[in-house]
């Protein structure tokens, strides 16, 4: 293998490529085999324990985020973001359908836990779709979305939702170039008219609202992944991207022509301060900075070509990137950054965005012998860095001080993210890291001719890597965090507050309001009945016309544990779950005439197949 | 605790049962801990190995199926059946999008596989849907829904489906009683003008398509659960019913006043021969046969109140019903029952059906000691039943010849069904058992107020039967089958059919054809391109006119295991997955003029990432 200072791809591992996935021989997987019976006593959490750390995995095209517990990599819980989901009624009561837009669907990538002072904190988890081009933030006390955010300008934030040391900002870079506001423009402008555009997110924690602080213009191409820096680069945040040639067309031969591309660096302060000094564009509402217009944030590091991760070092002090296309892992140095950027040692610009020197940069190039398609690297807690490799099918642990390879475990097959304990702040754990293999074909008992995704627990505490277990997945994590189970504190019971608008907590005041076409039911669902009018000889019976507007109010008043409730409406195509302590509400015209049951639709008791009762529609 | 021929509730029962679930004491579950280490050995699956069985849980309110492998109950899969998936496009796609019918959830509950001879065959998975009264058939060689039918007359099919011996039927019946057709009718014409209409359903092997056979109108009572007979029994089946009462309001207490409900017992030779002479009325389209009018096949027989689960034993000699709200289970005869109709040995009618008389009929009444709630009944293969006690949280082992307990476990907690291996077979394997419990608390890692369902694996091979493994699971199994391994031969990798209509094989074919308003894509979907015009420039590009119709055949030419692509429009709220081989059709109107990235969402490749287009809409 040729090594340069940009390595540059050979022709055996182009054929690789062209090829697509090639699976490796199996017979490493079948060693893990032979010491069985320690492994599944590492993996088992019999009934009255509990597991150690959460694994939340993106659920890519599902929209959804996966719950797992680790070690027994048990799938716990589906927690909707972008998509609807039934089970809960996700997408059906009205806060949750006003969320969701109108979108049926969405492509949640990166997870990110919230962080203060670089410590994963436990207290929210935020997302991204690619697909339709919004945030979200989830409540870790409650599991469940509070807000979700539509970014303008913009299209497929695919390597965000990545935070800053203190959850300052979630940046959102683009992974598709299209024209601002995505307006119509030809593929023959697509150097002058399109864009890659990143975008600052602020959190506020009183509001539980996510906002678009500002936005940054920036050479159309496109981002892939990112990490924001730590202690002494806490300022700072790094993006890889990929087709700086630009094309426009046939992107798996065109965009893989030069040897290098760039990874971005930029300073967030910088930027900020540049945002309230007014050194912005105003387009649909969003504050953009010109990078070209406004120097002293944005810098180019050249990186070799196609980069796909890059990730920051626990001790805040170097950046590494991996070139899908490359066989090697880059380390760059921040310190050696920052001297560089004093010193104004560029070598030219782009779109006014000066680049820095590769040699002022680069710290190291790292090539394990053999090791094909670097994608990205964890860390433990004693200075080791691990990389996934996608074409040999491998975790390769390396020194990050010296470069040296330690160790290498065989994944089954392909593997894109790998995720550690606690893997992304400033103090992982060392324990577990997970691979996240994009091909399981034979792990399991086959499904058809769509495979689910496959992890893999690798045990990091023997003197050698040790997959112990393996857990398909539905398609697609992209990536994982995981978080030590402590610090999650949920609440179980939501609070009994009698002032919640439209709540009701005693049978005597459910009640049924007409208002014009409207029917506004203000109702209570507990053990095991509905309650929609408390005066009326059938409580459990709302009559409306047809055409009028039905909106249900109910309050599930069962202060238990677990004890949630579900409500639909059959051939009505209306269900949702009600939590205990929970208001919801729900709203849909009643344009079919006839008799339509309400039932209960979350188990509850002994008698919850007695829980229902009925919407009578009476004919125009 | 009284003990009568019909067993009434008592005082302290009905305490229990009001209060809804109790949680029993989880000291019975810290001894599972004790043996831990070969427990895990028995449940792990390390890579290399796969699982013994497939376990099909119904996913209840989510409308899909989840299958998990037994022993390690890994969920491998998520099999969309009523509702959306947004992970494999499934309603996005024409086909799938037609076959749901604008419904975007459903309440999946009792799946049944399709059998020969009273055997699992591997072929089928039949489900229905309580929501949105349906019933759907799955593909077991490709894991995908075939079909879903439509039922007209009928509101909440429960029970369903339970399939005869050779698949020539499953039975839907109803759980809501509605006026015929859903039309409105008065709560007080309840008993006159409101009907449970149990639905004959076929399925056609040939045409891949289910069809309504013909229907039976019985009286306004809510039918729960049901089973085939077998071998001696098999042209006969059996279904409960509750709130025989006619309760209109408040069924929790208003169903539950009378000692006794029913099951009702029917010959579907003699319906299917009454239908055969034109026995019925047409009403809707479909054949609805009224029990009254054309007597013969159809009897009540009278049993403890409130019954939810009745089972027939793998002989085909008994079927046994357990009352939720009655401490027993209850054996029946059929060679009883057919004795009893031969000698006309009736008690009186009910709505024109009639009533068999109890003694004639029961062979034993169970009542194991302290035990509370009984629900469901699985079997093994040396002539044991196994209970579900949904109130004392247990499963109890007992001998249907006898009526002896002869073991107990706990569970945890509240288990609706269980399932055994091959269980609803008349050859079960005795080997597992998996408790469907509605009640997790504590078992996991906390998600908040909402928590999952969980499931228990014990073991049946030892002296005493043993919890051996504990899964979490969405909501919201309410059934699931397992079948042997090797009886599914899925096919992983779809046929090369040149003659497939809309498919492509070959790039220089693909093509992009408008028909007025309409652009057709014919195009191809491979590692790591998009090609929707062979002939053109950018051959992943497609620019139409805003209010354009657009679309997309796509053929997936990848002929290798596990290479799915994805299709998605960015922004346009579309993605669909294209199997190894298959071909697709999306269309949508172009309703927005832009700019919008086209991308694969299923991982592919190395250049996966790379694997993308545009879509440009010109403004009108």
């Amino acid at each position: 293998m040729k090594k340069g200072i940009i390595p540059a791809i050979s022709g055996l591992l182009a054929g690789f490529l062209t090829a697509g996935v090639f699976f490796a021989n199996t017979d490493m997987g079948e060693k893990t085999v032979a010491n069985a019976s320690s492994d599944a006593e590492k993996v088992y959490v019999p009934f009255g324990k509990q597991d150690e750390y959460y694994l939340f995995a993106s659920g890519g095209h599902s929209g959804q985020l996966f719950v797992y517990g680790v070690p027994s990599m048990r799938r716990i819980r589906t927690v909707p973001v972008f998509t609807p989901d039934a089970a809960t009624g996700y997408g059906w009561d009205k806060k949750s359908k006003e969320m969701l837009g109108g979108y049926t669907w969405g492509d949640l990538h990166h997870p990110a836990f919230s962080e203060t002072k670089g410590e994963y904190d436990g207290k929210y988890l935020f997302a991204t779709d690619v697909a339709n081009n919004r945030a979200a933030v989830m409540d870790l006390k409650t599991f469940t979305v509070e807000d979700i955010l539509n970014v303008p300008n913009t299209s497929g934030p695919h390597c965000a939702a990545f935070v800053t040391e203190n959850t300052e900002y979630l940046f959102l870079p683009t992974r598709f170039p299209v024209p601002i506001n995505r307006e119509y423009a030809k593929l023959d402008d697509f150097s002058t008219k399109y864009k890659g555009v990143m975008s600052a997110v602020t959190f506020n924690e009183q509001t539980k609202k996510l906002e678009l602080a500002y936005q940054v213009a920036l050479p159309p191409w496109s981002y892939d992944l990112s990490d924001a820096g730590k202690k002494t680069s806490a300022d700072w945040a790094v993006l890889t991207t990929y087709n700086t040639e630009e094309a426009t067309t046939n992107l798996e031969i065109n965009a893989s022509q030069k040897d290098r591309d760039y990874i971005v660096l930029f300073n967030w302060k910088e930027l900020e301060k540049m945002v309230k000094e007014g050194k912005y564009d105003t387009v649909n509402g969003a504050k953009i900075v010109n990078p070209a217009k406004h120097k002293g944030a944005i810098y180019l590091v050249p990186v070799a070509k196609s980069p796909h991760g890059v990730d920051v070092t626990p001790d805040g002090k170097r950046f590494i990137a991996s070139g899908k296309l490359a066989p090697a892992m880059t380390v760059f140095s921040f310190e050696k950054a920052f001297e560089a950027i004093k010193n104004k040692k560029f070598d030219g610009e782009k779109y006014g965005i000066p680049v820095l020197d590769y040699a002022s940069v680069m710290e190291r190039e790292v090539n394990p012998p053999n090791a094909l398609g670097p994608l990205h690297t964890q860390f433990d807690d004693k200075g080791f860095a691990y990389t996934t490799m996608f074409i040999s099918s491998e975790i390769v642990k390396w020194n990050v001080e010296t470069g040296e390879t330690v160790d290498r475990v065989p994944v089954q097959y392909s593997p894109g993210h790998s995720v550690a304990a606690e893997g992304d702040s400033v103090s992982p754990d060392g324990k577990y890291i997970v691979a996240l293999n994009k091909i399981a074909k034979d792990s399991y008992l086959s499904v058809g001719p769509s495979h689910p995704e496959s992890m893999q627990l690798i045990d990091l505490t023997g003197s050698k890597m040790k997959v112990i277990q393996t857990a398909p997945v539905d398609p697609e994590p992209h990536y994982a965090q995981i978080i030590k189970a402590d610090k999650i504190k949920t609440i179980e019971v939501l609070p009994k507050d009698e002032k919640r608008p439209n709540s009701v907590w005693k049978q005597e005041d459910a009640r049924i309001e007409r208002k014009g076409n409207e029917v506004h039911v203000y109702g209570i669902a507990m053990r095991s009945k509905f309650i929609f009018d408390g005066k009326a000889e059938r409580k459990d019976v709302v009559t409306v016309k047809q055409g009028d507007k039905v909106i249900f109010h109910l309050t599930n008043i069962d202060l238990d544990e677990d004890i949630t409730h579900g409500f639909a409406v059959n051939a009505y195509n209306q269900n949702m779950e009600i939590q205990p302590g929970e208001t919801k509400t729900m709203e849909f015209v009643a344009d079919k005439a006839g008799t339509y049951p309400i039932y209960c639709t979350n188990f509850c008791s002994a008698l919850h197949q007695e829980m229902s009762g009925y919407l009578l529609v009476e004919p125009k």
